[in-house]
């Protein structure tokens, strides 16, 4: 086994991704059945759910008409009547609890050598599944996503027979955004890059809504550039030299890493609470520990690790612009090698780094950083905090000691 | 007189702009008639036009059917028997010729105390008029602008009630923009602020042709950015103390200044070529000097005043974010204050520097700098780079000596 970190980064910098189709999860396949959901992170049971992620499975029961109520969906998830399975193991991630039923739309990427990624489309900020929320706005505004938006949105996108998403993210580094906790400026572009086709193909009704409904949300880029973050990631797990980390991921309960060259799914570790900016209001122990899939953005060079290119995020996640250059910075001795696509103008369009390896995080003892948004811990409460988190070093380590043949601190 | 700088800054820092209209210039009063134009810059005689300014009144004469050809324009222009006058002298601006004849689409900006100002609707990169070309493919598409795009933008910006354009501007800085040379984030906030707009207010093959039109043109938001700016610097002229630069801007001959309390229209200099960073396969003996009224942005706050916030431009430009930097930290030293709302992310959201005081250019011998798009010399080639560029000193001079009641250097 090596002690000398590889350089290779696979597909990390090279493969594309096409934002082709939306339509609805249960339409991929049967990923996702009436009571099988996806859900973000590693494994976890049932039994293990934290609030926001439990009230959003009973959400998606109520949705998919399993259950009249949260009283009946609660029922059916203490029964064991619930299958569950981690959206990265069926080729998806997922915001926050992440939770896919077959009725929740999806935009659909489709990256290098048949790789084909998904993401469940963002439903705004305030109440939403994510959050675990289930009020009636919110189970109205899902049933509008799945009958106008989605069908809506596919039509547009295959009449520009496909969206380039690695170029929006390249020139969303130019236009302040990081792509992971600040997609504002992403969102206008897709907007704009969208709306001519959007029109032609809807009537007018439909289409200023949709419009409206994606310029509305400033993260309405997110789910795009999560879903190209997996396509990448995925195109990337499939070549690279053994130590790469390929995901970032957390449900809550634990945090867990995907690494090549290893035959584990997940190296995991307990998920932290991190040190967010609270919003107003709101405080540690409001908060749901680190829970969700964005996290991929980081592995593909986005996120935390371009936050000196987003200077405006530090209203946001707290920390000055010098902070971010300083975390970037950390982030380059840890990293194989740095982007050729994603740059920094800030720093004189150096790139990115890219390529968090296991090795090099063993041996500087320095753990990746992620842009972090922070749920209630309570169910349905929302989101309380966002923030740079350093992720537990654990994982890391066992990752590069399993690949170094020596045996593992902690079981996944 | 007085010979300490003052320090107001008038509505500089507080005066609102809304885009409420787009309409054809003719409509907006007497200002243009058939053969009786604005133009950009200080005051011009027909005989001293450079090549691209005379060049676009011939396709302005050739627009409005005042004549049939190119040649038989230039004889109604060698006649004498085309009035021009600054757009400044009318409430507009224009970009580069800025030649306004009844027929050009303009957008319409409300401003504080009965102030409206209106600049041209951008044509798009390569061919325009604006930088004299008069080809068919031009006249066809300013016949498409006056006949399509200013009436269905007219009933989106009708149909919101007007749009806020100082808030896109501030946010604008928050995603990359300087919002004179760049403008390519606010383009697309624009498009996706008015598109819902658009389209319930047209048919879909114009909401979607005008959505194309002005997403596919990264300087869409140039023309609202201008207005405003005009909007902004005519209420701080009406009430901010002697000494205060209101308007910069130059026709190929000569750059003039508009300076509060003196009597004067213009102080004027010959039109520098500065250094600019000539596109592939241009230099120096292709470029004509200074031209246009966008430096309007700059009188704002905006502009080569906010280069530090636009770290992208330098690839544009020339230059480093380092030297964006320096610019702004020396233009801080001739401006009376700092903005309260162009925020710049990079300077840990300090203000934007404010107010150009003729005073403080004299005593401290720093000449403004502006963002500079150069047209070639020749009528119809187009832009053939841009820079930064400092302005002649002369004119701010005249202007802190007349405020003195010294002589002055020289005659405008």
């Amino acid at each position: 086994m090596p002690t000398e970190p590889a350089q290779d980064i696979g597909a990390l910098d090279t493969a594309g991704a096409r934002a082709v189709r939306a339509v609805l999860a249960g339409e991929l396949g049967d990923a996702v059945g009436p009571r099988r959901f996806l859900h973000a992170g590693p494994t976890v049971e049932p039994s293990e759910l934290v609030g926001p992620m439990r009230a959003a499975v009973t959400g998606a029961l109520i949705f998919e008409g399993e259950a009249a109520s949260v009283e009946e969906a609660e029922r059916v998830i203490d029964e064991g009547e619930v299958e569950l399975r981690p959206c990265h193991s069926a080729g998806g991630t997922g915001a926050m609890a992440g939770v896919i039923s077959p009725s929740i739309p999806v935009v659909v990427m489709e990256g290098e050598g048949g790789v084909r990624s998904f993401a469940p489309l963002n439903e705004g900020l305030g109440e939403a599944l994510r959050f675990g929320s289930v009020t009636s706005r919110v189970l109205e505004r899902l049933g509008w996503m799945r009958d106008v938006l989605t069908p809506t949105l596919d039509r547009a996108l295959r009449g520009v027979d496909g969206l380039d998403v690695v170029a929006l993210q390249a020139e969303g580094l130019r236009r302040g955004d990081e792509c992971h906790n600040r997609n504002v400026a992403s969102t206008a572009a897709l907007v704009s890059a969208l709306a001519p086709s959007i029109i032609r193909s809807s009537s007018s009704g439909d289409a200023a809504a949709v419009i409206e409904f994606l310029s509305g949300n400033p993260h309405s880029f997110l789910s795009f550039s999560m879903a190209a973050g997996k396509a990448i990631a995925d195109a990337a797990h499939a070549g690279a030299d053994a130590g790469l980390v390929t995901a970032i991921a957390a449900n809550g309960v634990r945090v867990g890493i995907r690494v090549t060259g290893t035959d584990r799914e997940w190296f995991t570790a307990p998920a932290p609470l991190g040190k967010p900016k609270f919003f107003e209001g709101f405080g540690p122990a409001d908060a749901c520990p680190m829970m969700g899939d964005s996290f991929i953005t980081e592995t593909i060079g986005l996120g935390a690790f371009a936050a000196s290119a987003a200077p405006a995020i530090a209203a946001f996640v707290g920390g000055t612009p010098n902070d971010a250059a300083q975390r970037v910075a950390d982030m380059r001795r840890i990293c194989r090698g740095q982007s050729t696509r994603f740059l920094i103008p800030q720093e004189e369009f150096r790139g990115t780094p890219l390529g968090i390896d296991v090795e090099l995080v063993r041996q500087r003892c320095i753990a990746p950083v992620v842009n972090n948004g922070v749920a209630h811990r309570i169910g349905g409460r929302g989101q309380v905090g966002a923030g740079l988190t350093q992720l537990p070093i654990a994982p890391f380590i066992d990752a590069a000691n399993a690949l170094r043949g020596i045996g593992q601190r902690s079981a996944a």
